[in-house]
């Protein structure tokens, strides 16, 4: 049975709700976010606008700079700091996924060509790099040398992250720790720098912003998390992803842990033969499916996610109550409910 | 005849005593800028050093750094922050050369083989995204935003540079003002932060600040229509390039922008078949070069150079005389010289 056979229509509509009102929140800085992105991403080389709009205006949630937007605002930010770093923030965000196409030779982005099967490669590589100078510059432009910081670790983390992944790709002996510390890295450093900065812009209490920080963070570990998930099931169609690419690209996520790790011998021979070696045949990934659901691991992700959200909810309790907190629990609980 | 049998001892001596007198005025800083480079470029994530390593201490020549600790140097700095920023330069130049190896496509790099042969294009474009968080990492310890803003508005047109020149490749109507953007994009800008941010850490006065900025764009330029050169010639061997490089990739540099332009028929169906549609035969580069010679394109694209290192000396008569202004004016000499 997938993730996706169990949904739950109630559950959804709270979901959807809960979205609608941090997007409600934020929307006018929102606006202005996206306005930004299209004055920023443009050059004189008319390529690099044409390859990065195509990612970047082609539907993405925008929760890490959403984040940053709520984060300001629930520390009474009334500035324009924050649409800069908004935008920095997702203009990091897009040169990981211009690049991770390179790296995964992915086909699909958010149900579009990716852009290197338009563009190519060479390009897909420049204008990654363009994008992170031009995160770097909106930067600049707030003046702090503190943000710029929390946001240049950041990005150091994420290409550390993305190395390790690399590493441990088709290695069927990667430990859960490992496949953490890799999400934590790849993912949740961005989640976590994105609502820091906000803070940051705000001056918010050093307590305020490092449970902003460990909020990020928390919320960042639980959407991969549902996101490795979502790789193995039929409900991945719906949110513009391709099931089956984790398997594809032999990634060794926390569902094929758990499965391998809780699985015969004769279960062990097929991870390996599939994903250790890359030999799959066309029925492997429906194969694949029921053995993450003989052994439970798609549940326990999710699991493993709800906890995760629960402590990104604890870290708001510095906060008083008030719509941005109760947009920002929200969205914690939308990370997982996206599941079903 | 090639550009290396019209060689003078007497110049290259001269040359050779150049760099060296720079780099002995250096030589502490450049000792300290070594072991930050090591220092900063390790990871808890092994390749990540092994594959930085790889380059960076291949014998590279350090200019970008020499240029930022000279300009400190000049403007009497005795501070540390020069040591940091002249990392964070040649840690974006890693950056960019180890993309650069992906886009190209390239085997092989300062005499070794490319990183990208060893440890794979995936893992070349997330190292080179490691030292750009790196290097932004070294200049927050600075803690001037001025500095981080050069240097960030340096790398998005080094960006730009490099799509152009993508767009640029193969088309032989490429004009000798595109070719000249191209390069002061991908090559100048980094020479002409380099010496800037140097200028900038010992606090010089904006003048003198914008002299060196001047002074190291129009060494950069320099720099690169001399490498352009080389790429067509025999001495390149020597200086651990590849002849032969930029005419297997169809890059349509000055000398072919000039051999086009001045050729009869024949010679313009020539370049198109083996540049504009890639067809080439095992003897096509020897008549590639006999042409560039009959056309004196290489004579030609190196006089463009010396007006560069023309204007490079000239940017320094701000400055009072003395042994870093010496080092200085010769490096641009050296630019030049190194061809012959």
């Amino acid at each position: 049975m997938s993730a996706a056979a169990r949904s739950d229509d109630a559950r959804a509509a709270v979901t959807g709700d809960a979205l609608d009102r941090l997007i409600a929140l934020v929307a006018k800085d929102l606006e202005a976010v996206n306005a930004t992105i299209v004055a920023r991403m443009d050059s004189s080389v008319p390529m690099i606008p044409a390859l990065a709009g195509h990612l970047i205006q082609s539907g993405g949630k925008r929760l890490r700079p959403i984040l940053t937007l709520a984060a300001a605002g629930l520390n009474g930010y009334n500035g324009s700091d924050h649409i800069r770093l908004a935008t920095a923030v997702e203009f990091i965000h897009t040169a990981t996924l211009l690049h991770d196409d390179v790296v995964d030779d992915s086909d699909m982005r958010r149900g579009k060509p990716a852009a290197r099967m338009i563009w190519g490669n060479p390009a897909s590589v420049l204008v990654g790099d363009f994008l992170y100078s031009r995160a770097f510059q909106l930067m600049v432009e707030t003046g702090s040398v503190d943000i710029l910081g929390v946001l240049a670790n950041a990005s150091a983390v994420i290409a550390e992250g993305e190395v390790m992944q690399l590493q441990a790709s088709k290695n069927l002996e990667t430990s859960e720790e490992t496949y953490l510390r890799v999400i934590e890295a790849k993912t949740a450093a961005l989640f976590a720098a994105a609502a820091e900065v906000g803070a940051m812009a705000a001056k918010a209490a050093p307590a305020k912003v490092k449970a902003l920080a460990d909020y990020g963070r928390a919320v960042g570990v639980a959407f991969q998390l549902v996101d490795d998930a979502l790789d193995y099931s039929a409900a991945s169609t719906t949110l513009g992803k391709n099931a089956g690419d984790d398997f594809r690209e032999g990634k060794i996520t926390l569902p094929i842990i758990l499965a391998h790790a809780r699985g015969a011998g004769d279960e062990r021979a097929f991870w390996k033969r599939v994903l250790g070696e890359g030999q799959q045949r066309d029925e492997d990934f429906a194969a694949a499916v029921d053995l993450l659901s003989l052994r439970e691991a798609i549940e326990d992700t999710l699991e493993r996610a709800r906890s995760y959200v629960k402590a990104a909810k604890d870290a708001l309790a510095v906060f008083d109550d008030g719509p941005h907190k109760q947009a920002l629990l929200a969205l914690a609980e939308f990370c997982v409910e996206r599941a079903y």
